[in-house]
């Protein structure tokens, strides 16, 4: 009868090992259950998910711990979105196999930054594939009742603000392929960290959360472009938009990507991950809802507005002319 | 400007066509937003989380449907075994592109079981994939408060019972492969279509849920194998088990396969996919569970009885010798 009969199977012993440490809930049960349970007190369970796939939505190369901490932001950054303060989350994990210096760095990547948003592991599923690495995160947040902040509920005369800055991710990304934006800043490193840094960790605004509840009618994050996404929002709500791009909020590294015209601004506003905060604010609570992001050190600009209509919302460059956009967000399929 | 400026993405189009009728609770906001809200009424709301993967928990050519019925189900039973009601799960689509039959037919599939377990969609995110299909679903359940069955709590002297037949998805597995038990079975379709449908999906025992939270001590459901999940549940206890193994349930289609010798019981008692019922109860409620067991429809037998110690579980034949197994579950790492 070998050892590994008593002693716990390659699984458990992964589970144990590595991700015990970040199961800090009482509902999560030390991992040790079939299921977690989570006390809702009486408020709605917000609940999102999102799954990061290996060479889709990071390259295989990228640090372990930043595969961790982007599979768990782009969920609190919905929960952000959405007005939820995060109350914990589940994670699915395919793996080709157990690679232990790997899953060192991707615990403790997601324990700190578990810890830092308040958002402790309750339970998961780890199983082994032949494909690409996959994680897959169901995270959950608590809002009073009826309270979550939605897509739909935008009306015309509504400001349209952002937080953060629009567009470093996808030039991130180019950084990492070698692309146009890697020639563009071949002098400046600090440029190009900036951007990929925005590429592998998202900067999800969950600190703008209770600000969101009380002031946007209606917002999103930004995931798969600002331009699809904000079309996706005035879909929901009925309405149309105008937005004066020059008031869009660029980086000073993505502006001297755009100076040396290794990138246009429809890259920037069709280009994915940048897991900002896009909503819509009744004009009588944009100076609440802008002195509750200062308070919160949120960059937060307004960039338009919502108008009647159902037509795709259009983006004005300096002189008043439509930009045109050849798509306006990434789309897997 | 195309098209597709306008219209909807291709995941967002498939995500209309193919799941927005399982989006039937009020909480999921007809899939149109970043989250779903679940009303806990006050009560706890369970997770569970439990993905399958193409290649190893179904083979590539399985009917679309029975995929999702089972991605679906292994969550249910789950919920089932924590005495959990089905309340809504969200998923996680992985795909290498979106054949329209065969997203048609596995909406379908997950369609019926939602509307037949009770248990609607919330959300998710479908991600392309350049590997395996993976479906990764988190499920909800609600208790009410405190009341979740755990592993933990089996004493000695509690009853060892399980629900339906041990082992009948490993053999549908190896009719599948085209191993000995198919070779055992040549002359018998209905017990290969018999043991394939058991693999391919399986029945959650959801019907007993309250049972189990009113009677049972300890209970998990039995995923990887009745021997090693028997020994997690004892492990979680504190406790160790003796259990007669002639007294396990075993359907006619696997005592075929163990009479002309293609199987052994070992094979059974390790064998993955089984999704019944295991669970520890105070000899005092063995006959009301029972009771309540019929009265759901759903075969319940007792097989043993928790003793105290932390040696592992240990299965007698019907000579009241031990039975040695080489491996006590399944393992992906």
């Amino acid at each position: 009868m070998a050892d590994h009969q008593k002693g716990p199977s390659g699984e458990d012993a992964l589970i144990a090992r590595y991700f015990k440490p970040l199961a800090t809930d009482p509902g999560a049960f030390g991992l040790l259950d079939d299921a977690a349970a989570l006390d809702a007190r009486g408020e709605d369970v917000v609940v999102t998910t999102d799954a990061v796939v290996e060479g889709v939505h990071y390259l295989e190369g990228d640090p372990p711990d930043s595969i961790a901490r982007k599979a768990l932001r782009v969920n609190l950054s919905d929960l952000a979105a959405k007005g939820a303060t995060p109350a914990g989350f589940v994670l699915t994990l395919a793996l080709r196999g157990a690679e232990a210096s790997w899953l060192a760095e991707f615990a403790r990547g997601l324990e700190e930054d578990a810890g830092a948003f308040g958002c402790p592991l309750l339970g998961g599923d780890t199983v082994s594939t032949p494909g690409p690495v996959m994680i897959s995160i169901t995270a959950f947040g608590r809002a009073p009742r009826g309270t979550m902040v939605h897509r739909s509920g935008a009306t015309p005369g509504d400001r349209i603000m952002v937080t953060g800055t629009i567009g470093d991710a996808t030039l991130g990304l180019d950084v990492l392929k070698g692309g146009a934006t890697a020639a563009a800043l071949a002098g400046d490193s600090a440029a190009r960290d900036y951007l990929i840094g925005r590429y592998r960790v998202p900067q999800p605004r969950n600190a703008l959360a209770l600000a969101v509840r009380g002031h946007a009618s209606a917002t999103m994050d930004v995931s798969d472009g600002l331009a699809g996404d904000l079309a996706k929002l005035c879909a929901a709500s009925g309405v149309s938009a105008v937005v004066d791009a020059p008031c869009i909020p660029i980086s000073d590294a993505a502006r001297a990507v755009l100076a040396r015209e290794a990138a246009g601004i429809p890259r920037l506003l069709s280009g994915g991950d940048d897991y900002e905060i896009l909503c819509a604010v009744p004009e009588a609570r944009v100076a609440r809802f802008s002195e509750a992001a200062r308070i919160a050190g949120v960059a937060l600009t307004a960039i338009g507005r919502v108008i009647a209509g159902t037509a795709a919302p259009r983006f004005l460059d300096a002189d008043g002319a439509e930009i045109a956009l050849q798509r306006l967000s990434y789309s897997h399929f």
